[in-house]
């Protein structure tokens, strides 16, 4: 009796034990759940792609490449210069050091560190619309972005002006040629023209004589129509420039006028200013050029020019570039800007190549000064995208030859139409190649100081 | 005493149990944690993109439209033609029906249908490089997998051919004809020429007297070197056609050349072939064309010569273009071919419009037969791309005109260099446009039996 009054008072007791765990169990599991779920995707198509995207961007390559999706879906890490082996971990020692490419990759760590904002997703039935910019959402969005961007920039005053997109600056210098011909109802397209140092490269086979700078050097005639090419910070020197040769139209590229590359002494206002995304976000690949034009007739004729011959910027450019935009106009304001981490890379490579080469006499590179910037509201030290390096000596008189016998490789100054005695070192590269070059540039110094000691 | 050892007795139970519903629990939720996070992307970085775009794909805009992150990044509907509204739910009854566009979003459905293999999420540092087509990986895999694809669709042979990449049929044209020129040393540029009716769009601007059909009309001079372009299937009239000229080269454009379009004879062999990923995939907005090259020089030539113009295919678009050829493939072992969406679609839509056009004398369609299509290897139905309508009526002289004037948009026969009692109807576009189509045509050629009646 005792027995079965003590189990009778027992059972009650577990069954409320059992259903307050069973509860609490509930209890703790929906917190889990939701707490576990919260960050989580909703189910859905893009989950997969995600799940991909995240898998390869884990290999990390030993820090000298990056991995991709290579034959049968498998990740492969892609070396960078002078690193080899499956995870890049091999550096090559006979790798000649690669000044020479344009690339601006200094600021691919900018991006990873800002993977989560700036990657888009693409689903499968986007683009299949073929209008041209200007048409659609995609391409006013784009334009708004690009006036809010040299805005904040404070580089160039968009106001009431029209932009024009195309792929190349090719396309776009075709037709602003075309256009300004037309406009002055010129018979003969004008000649585009440069001065000497100037890189002419994706402006060769240009109507008229190309852009080398045969007015200058006096071998056009006078009566021929003449629009002036100004690089403005110029490509290789970095140099601030204005017109110089009285032409009846300039046309201004600005596509290193950004608080990375250069001071900003005040927002630009010329009538035709052209820029590109690959300078700005370092997205080599990407290929977006635009024209800021003042005048609409101007304009309204290049962009003729171009839909005629449909230059269009594929959709899948446009939707990129305008992440990468945002991105950077979202960034500027909390401390993470791209002009600051640009800047900041730039100015320690500088002044690092400016130390070693002031202590030799046989290179010397272009002076730069501190100038006040616009953008950052105080002077600030130079940050140039290319060291354009003299050979001193009178027996270096191919500096490219010099310096790719010990190792670097640049380019040379007849590609600028300049003297062989200069070539043109590349700074913006990943950290791997310009670590190089300095080694390389080191020795070279070195060298030269032992022999003079 | 009694009590004491009773409580002795049930504290060492009660722990047990404690013990077990702890560890019963545990196991539950690790259990529940591995079921629900197996489905899930691994916390990262692509959540968020991935988040945002299914959120956006969400939005159906009542089927008549695609959702968009517009300003301040809320979504808004991009309505198809003719509907409107917030949720694109209102029809404009005054509407044209577009029947002009050359769109494929006949496809879109296709690409909807197959959202999670098909979409690719694009990390913030992809495509900082700017190599040009055919020295990295990707460049490598797109090559490889255009000649997977050939194969596959059964209607070209790639072996030890060379593929040669552009964005715009343009510059492959303009690289072809100077690569041509070149070969045989001829001092000025070859004339590109076709035979009416064709489409000269993209093609403007060329070199020499452009693609007009001058020779065939006599008024170029013997001595003139000749490029003979022949589009096959003809744009407009889906005729498969071969070279008439007697060239010494001749290109040709198969960018219908795809079992959705055409019966596919026989893979072809021909020196110069033109394709293009947005007459495949459906998707306008996407800039790539291909040429397949037999003779290495004529490949190097022009290779050369669109490098030196820095016509370069952006990054990204390889990489969508990668992986929607993936999807394509891979799927057609399983069924759901896009070969075979694209034909039912079109072969449905011709019919319908061949029924209606057949009981009028008013108009006339080009008159097409069921052919022996290797890929499907059976008999098929004519599924073209578009209708080349005729107006037989001596009174409907512009036969667009008098599409237009009943509410239907065409693009004209004497854009295509051919009478202009001809007019072409595009059938690729959304089924919204192809029901206005029908219902238009309806009216007008009911118009017509009632009158005669």
């Amino acid at each position: 009796m005792d027995e079965a009054r003590r189990g009778g008072r027992r059972r009650p007791g577990l069954k409320l034990l059992l259903f307050l765990y069973a509860s609490l169990f509930l209890n703790v599991f929906f917190f889990c759940y939701l707490v576990l779920s919260r960050h989580q995707p909703p189910p859905g198509w893009a989950r997969s792609a995600a799940r991909d995207a995240e898998a390869v961007a884990a290999i990390d390559c030993s820090g000298h490449g990056r991995a991709f999706l290579a034959r049968g879906g498998l990740p492969v890490c892609e070396c960078n210069a002078c690193y080899s082996g499956d995870d890049c971990s091999q550096l090559l020692l006979d790798c000649p050091a690669d000044a020479d490419s344009e690339d601006p990759l200094f600021l691919e760590p900018y991006w990873q560190q800002h993977a989560s904002t700036s990657s888009i997703v693409s689903p499968g039935w986007q683009c299949m619309r073929s209008r041209t910019m200007g048409g659609d959402f995609i391409s006013a969005e784009l334009d708004r972005h690009v006036r809010l961007l040299h805005k904040a920039a404070e580089n160039a005053i968009t106001d009431g002006k029209f932009i024009l997109f195309g792929s190349e600056v090719g396309e776009l210098l075709h037709a602003l040629v075309h256009a300004l011909s037309a406009v002055n109802a010129s018979s003969s397209p004008a000649c585009l023209v440069a001065s000497a140092p100037h890189n002419p490269f994706g402006r060769r086979h240009h109507e008229c004589i190309g852009i080398r700078s045969n007015y200058v050097k006096g071998s056009l005639s006078p009566a021929t129509k003449i629009i002036e090419h100004v690089t403005s910070p110029n490509d290789p020197d970095g140099l601030l420039q204005q017109s110089v040769l009285g032409a009846s139209a300039v046309i201004h590229d600005h596509a290193y006028f950004w608080p990375h590359y250069s001071s900003i002494p005040a927002p630009e206002d010329e009538d035709i200013m052209l820029f590109t995304i690959s300078k700005i976000s370092g997205h080599a690949g990407i290929r977006l050029w635009w024209a800021v034009i003042k005048d609409q007739k101007t304009y309204q004729k290049a962009a003729e020019y171009m839909s005629l011959n449909t230059m269009v910027v594929s959709c899948d450019v446009q939707l990129r570039v305008l992440k990468l935009i945002r991105v950077v106009i979202s960034e500027m304001g909390k401390g993470g800007g791209i002009f600051e981490f640009g800047y900041k890379t730039l100015k320690t490579r500088w002044s690092k190549l400016h130390k070693l080469v002031s202590s030799s006499n046989r290179f010397s590179i272009q002076p730069l000064l501190p100038r006040y910037c616009n953008y950052f509201k105080k002077i600030r030290d130079p940050s140039p995208a290319y060291a354009w390096l003299k050979c001193e000596m009178e027996e270096d008189e191919d500096c490219y030859a010099v310096l790719k016998k010990s190792g670097i490789a640049s380019r040379s100054g007849t590609l600028f139409e300049a003297n062989s005695h200069y070539t043109r070192l590349s700074l913006v590269r990943t950290e791997d190649d310009f670590d190089l070059l300095t080694m390389r540039m080191e020795a070279l110094v070195s060298k030269e100081l032992i022999a003079s000691s």
